[in-house]
């Protein structure tokens, strides 16, 4: 395993509309956050997206989001605690089914999408996520320094930190999350890493730089070059390994 | 444990729509069929159905159905077996998963609605049910003398055959589904369970009498008057129990 | 027509699921917020409230929502002006299409739910609505005092101001919106419309008195006693018909 | 307008997820049906697909599906004649709403899918669609010599008849429905048009030649060369213009 991982969202497909990057991007990551049928993935979509990762040693993990394919889950939802832990309990149990079914077994939750913004901000929300992770023994992926970080530690959680090189980041750490990833130049990846790796920062939309940790970098699937970005990304690691953080 | 079992699907609000009969029901049956969010069924309403199957140590199965709420299952969609399979473990899958987290442990699956009797004519659909009851090791409910039984027992799977007491049969010993069930007064009931009971007959839509087996009787929940049915089972079955057969 | 007239929403069954309240709700009511298949109310329930409506002179006006029907559309979302735009014309242009077919004519257009408290608070949004309601002619129903109406006077669109008697005031006017609405007893309603009759206020969660105009009274229809809450306004308005203000 | 038409399925993203090929296709047909939201196409999607029509001279027709995204409105569903009338009455009512707010017309019907297929052998559920097109005065487009025909005619509904390039015929002169649209070349369509100009003939799954008569073909956007099919299309009609038959 390298000391800093690489992960992507897979299983985004519904049924026959997809992104077509699935099975490039299993070939080069670590870890995969599989849809689980709400903001994306369909029952079969989830089978060949777990069925990929198990096939290429690649880590399984449950993307849970919010009910709303329309919106593929990245629209924020006023949700209760309660209804966090209903419907992360149902997409993760779903796609744990998937996992044992394949030969494999369920690696790491990681929220999707405005959910995962939701739970960077609301220490309740993110009690409710760690209620399921407890249950099944796994670890959850977030932002350093959010509420997912914090709640993670305090309920004894394991915990991976983030980098994102396809989204943009506010002055206060937070992602902007919204509509379709927007498409970035392997250019811009190697910016964003270079900063990372050498200084541990990133640039924001103010062009102010903000610390950074992290142990996996995350790569979006509903870009047309998904997996230009990700082998960017495999490069970077690869002619400079950082030091996980 | 009685020698035949009551057995009545739960959990199927939706929302804040819901029969509400559940609280009543749980009372008087041995086995619950949880609607897994398909047909029916929020992540709330399985965590609550749930819950109350395992404080009133009742059964829970999983109750998976056609990805239809607005027809609630019950309109017959062309599916092939990939489909029934992937489907129904997603929902299984979830089922469990509250089970589990309830401190229970899923006891059976059951199709619901117009799935049940498309597997209860076509094999190779009930061959894909079948594979994720042999994951699970668990049996499944249907009806005797149908595809149901002929490839659970091919299959090795433990089956648990049906009376129903509030739909119509035909001739051929199916059943008819569609809509809202149709109410049915205690007398229907009891003369229905008397023919049963006695003669292991049942009268069908064409008023002649065809054989029937069972080892549990069934009582939907989407009736006005489910209580009351589910009630004259009981005391049916208290009054005069059939030996299973 | 009475000065303060009384409407309710209609049309809210999902499926098999219903409040089993239309029926007798319209026989009281002189304008209906028809649900259009996002929030709840599928083809066939807008059909038949739509026709209940045009039999019994009441006028249908369409109730849109937001895209949630296990959260009843009562849970907030973060959509852009354009998203609330699309999709209230998607809803109205649904129903508007079964009034006509129905020999009816749309009369209105009311939010459902949390749009209609996001829209009270945000313009941008309320301007997206209406610019439908602009489309179609129709008046929209709203808050007084809010964006609804504050927007609906810059863009000439005709309002109706409500008063509610089954959901809470905030002390700054905004209703608590959220989950199934709380059952309400006829004294509730009674004291709430004599307050509202003699000095234009109602009470707040906090016990204070504010402000309230209106010209129509909301009845919701997913609580247990909609019908007896819906006859205390009906015999209040009888027994001591206000000024409409 | 060319003696044999061209017609399109657009509009059939769903949120983020699209076939990316409408841009080019509105370019080179004469008439577009328009996904309504039920197997795809949301709110959104159906304002640019309108839009794009409005622009480029396209006539804007309504495509009805059957409410099942995930299966794309493939999977056949049994529906009664009610339930087919309102829900093609909900979407066409919808689509007809995005159509005139963007300064054009609803131009006509085209039911989706398996909806299409089931029409063609179900002349009570024709009739149903046959309702919807009556009420707003549009003619329906189906194939020659099914129910699709033999309704419209007896319902005085205009009538297109269609010649498919990207779908298999069987010897009755049925189409093969499901899943995504499979890949065709150039020299395949080329065949079938030389065939269907020539000698009013397709050859079937079974290499029978069968007759056929339309005044327009279809072409799918869910392939991935579907601008190439259309390019073939247009390129042959311009070559050899056919006799509209």
């Amino acid at each position: 395993m390298r000391p800093v991982t690489v992960n992507a969202d897979l299983g985004e497909s519904y049924g026959i509309h997809t992104f077509g990057n699935d099975e490039a991007l299993v070939e080069l990551i670590d870890a995969a956050n599989i849809a689980c049928g709400y903001h994306a993935g369909d029952p079969h979509a989830m089978r060949q997206a777990v069925r990929a990762c198990v096939r290429a040693g690649v880590k399984p993990g449950a993307h849970p989001g919010l009910p709303d394919p329309v919106g593929f889950g990245r629209r924020s939802m006023r949700l209760t605690a309660d209804e966090v832990r209903d419907l992360a309990l149902y997409q993760v149990g779903a796609l744990a089914a998937f996992a044992e079914a394949e030969g494999g077994r369920l690696s790491h939750i990681k929220p999707h999408g405005a959910l995962y913004a939701m739970l960077a901000e609301d220490g309740d929300l993110m009690h409710a996520l760690c209620d399921v992770a407890v249950h099944y023994g796994l670890p959850v992926y977030g932002l350093a320094g959010s509420r997912h970080e914090e709640v993670a530690l305090e309920r004894d959680v394991g915990f991976v930190s983030e980098l994102y090189v396809d989204l943009d980041y506010r002055d206060d750490g937070s992602l902007v999350v919204g509509g379709k990833t927007r498409r970035r130049t392997p250019a811009d990846v190697t910016r964003r890493l270079e900063s990372a790796f050498a200084d541990g920062t990133v640039q924001t939309v103010t062009g102010k730089y903000i610390d950074v940790r992290f142990t996996s970098i995350c790569v979006h699937s509903d870009t047309p070059n998904a997996v230009e970005i990700a082998r960017s990304v495999v490069a970077a690691l690869g002619a400079n390994p950082p030091d996980a953080t």
